[in-house]
């Protein structure tokens, strides 16, 4: 596969987290000669929050991490495998995630409820549990070997680039660390994105206010990527907290050295869902769309993701068609109020549609050059209230046809 | 474009309708050599009854039928122009409408309420008002000329092939005759799909029956079809019923008589969708799917959307790919009830996926042949409630690539 033209230039830098260690493994489980098993194991006390597929039909690792989730025990270990999502195997496949989650507990000493788990891949097909269950032993054998590079490697399937992050803060003269992975990069839809992320911070905090801030991060972050508007039945974000910076943990809502952490785990997860939609199955356009003046906040996202996911839209960019026609069809189709005639549409800055009509002194020549380039900027005022919202896609290719109508063989 | 390999390999005899006149003309709107403008003329006394797009961002065109329609009056006329869909061209896009319904009612000595009008093709584009005015003087100068067949081909953009069926059933006696024609390839995608039908018929009936019948009629057909999930700002269904056969008029919801007109109908009506769906863009397969055991009707009719609307699932048809974990995914993404472990899948009669997991038995071998075929047959047994739907799609294929990425030029 072509590597995306997105694909960042420059590797962000990983500094290690106090209380994370990782270990990766070459556990052929479909791949050849490519990592395919992470091990993360986690410092006692590690408070763990996340969000989680709403597909009905969640593979049995998601169904595994909502169950511990719930506990709200402590997160002990983290295990991802790629090759194979492990997902409607039947029974085999329950047991799969039983056996897994209790061999990771033996093997590093902690419970089987302290075990969060992702598998990723084909679905539908056998898991090869021998393989995995080899693969968690010769990782606990290298535990701490591991980088958050290698890591993200791991558990990439059709990615065409691994995808990692990492900002910190200043907290009472402490540095903070944030670092994410993530790998994705088809059946991207909210809720959620068909996507793994896993970050790993040293801040000290309660449960409670960890998983409220994640929720929130989710919703302007993974909930606000499409690649094809399909859902995955694996999708998962969990946020691991070792509480080893030196200073006292968060444990009130209004605490206000919540702010700084708060805007890190926004930024970061803004940046690997970006990272995700720049690895879009065949991408050959970033896409950013704004909308503005819609009903309310949720109405805007509807219509955002209308545009987002319409495959005419989608087509038109890949072919470089300013065709604001078809964004207007879109608006139409999202359900939400709108008024054809108070609709105002730009592409790349360029005010192309006026009160639902093409603007008198149309100039198409700088909206085409603008449809030339790799970053495409859609934004529609719906002329009717104050609801905003902003989504990011990807163009829908002759390349995402080919990677999907042949991707088991 | 090359020619959908589901084409009618004989076309359908289309007998005349007592009370409808047909002409059709190049009136040159944007193709060249091709008609593209169908003008008919309709008995006094005829009753309309429609369905039109729920697009919020509609056409004037569908705006203006939407109005004569609630007015309830008789039909005297309809307009179809294709190469334009006079969409979203502002103030000026609003006094074509005008112009022409009051140009078609002056020229046939008719109101402008009983004028009904449609506009297809490009959007966003100011629509040729000269050249429709024109178009009318001569198809008003060879009222009559026109068949259905001609009527099918002049209403066609992307299509490649007319779309014309005709069917008659006998009441008290009498042949009554309800012809169909539509238009419609791509955009497709309830509610409604983006497409045109007119059906013409004999029957003597009231208006409040016929709406209420063709409104049922839609949800199995015209509703049930799906090519992209994009919805159009232009559909319009309308029935034209002229009341010329020698029976006494239905008024009565209870009359028996209407039995074997709404098989009729129902049939038509179905006939003419498949016949969307087969000349779906870029189409190389045509797919039923048939959902069954869902919680109600309604649930089974978004589970089976769902599943016809998934880019991966349609891209996997392409592909010659039995992935029932695509359809599985498809089903979870839905929204509605669903348990992955009661999940029924069949593709071609062959069980797949049983208890939400693969046969035990599972032999490939059939299942592969079968997706190698022109139709496939995909059936899902919810296995919670007795809710049924069936829809109809095509898969997803370069060809749609091709086409839509370079529509405008």
């Amino acid at each position: 596969m072509k590597k995306s033209p997105f694909a960042p230039k420059r590797a962000a830098k990983m500094p290690p987290i106090n209380g994370v260690e990782l270990a990766v493994t070459e556990a052929g489980i479909k791949y050849k000669l490519r990592t395919d098993l992470l091990l993360a194991k986690f410092t006692p006390d590690t408070v763990v929050a996340g969000c989680l597929t709403k597909s009905k039909t969640a593979s049995g690792a998601v169904e595994w991490c909502r169950n511990n989730l719930k506990s709200g025990k402590q997160a002990r270990a983290l295990i991802v495998n790629s090759g194979n999502a492990n997902a409607f195997t039947g029974a085999a496949g329950e047991k799969s995630v039983v056996n897994i989650g209790a061999t990771v507990a033996t093997t590093l000493g902690c419970e089987p409820g302290e075990v969060y788990q992702s598998s990723t891949g084909v679905i539908g097909e056998p898991l090869p549990v021998k393989e995995v269950l080899g693969g968690i032993e010769t990782c606990a054998g290298q535990m701490g070997e591991g980088t958050y590079q290698t890591a993200a490697n791991a558990i990439m399937t059709t990615d065409t680039f691994p995808k990692f992050t990492s900002r910190n803060c200043q907290i009472e003269g402490e540095t903070i660390t944030l670092n994410g992975i993530a790998k994705g990069s088809g059946m991207i839809a909210p809720d959620m994105a068909t996507m793994l992320a896993y970050l790993f911070t040293d801040m000290p905090i309660s449960q409670p206010i960890l998983q409220k801030l994640v929720s929130k991060a989710v919703e302007a972050s993974f909930n606000s990527i499409t690649v094809d508007s399909d859902t995955s039945t694996s999708d998962t974000v969990l946020v691991f907290a070792t509480g080893k910076a030196a200073i006292s943990p968060v444990v009130d809502e209004k605490d206000v050295r919540l702010r700084p952490f708060k805007s890190m785990l926004n930024r970061v997860m803004k940046e690997l869902a970006l990272l995700i939609v720049k690895d879009g199955e065949g991408i050959s356009k970033f896409v950013t769309i704004r909308v503005k003046g819609a009903k309310g906040k949720r109405a805007a996202k509807r219509i955002a993701l209308s545009i987002a996911n319409s495959p005419l839209v989608k087509t038109a960019i890949a072919g470089e068609d300013p065709n604001w026609g078809r964004i207007v069809m879109a608006v139409g189709k999202a359900g939400e109020a709108a008024d054809r005639d108070l609709l105002n549409i730009w592409m790349g800055g360029h005010l192309v549609t006026q009160n639902g009509g093409r603007v008198p002194d149309y100039n198409e020549a700088p909206i085409a050059e603008h449809m030339k380039g790799e970053t495409i900027i859609i934004e529609v005022d719906i002329g009717l209230g104050r609801g905003k919202a902003e989504v990011w896609t990807c163009d829908l290719t002759h390349e995402y046809i080919s990677i999907n109508a042949d991707y088991r063989s």
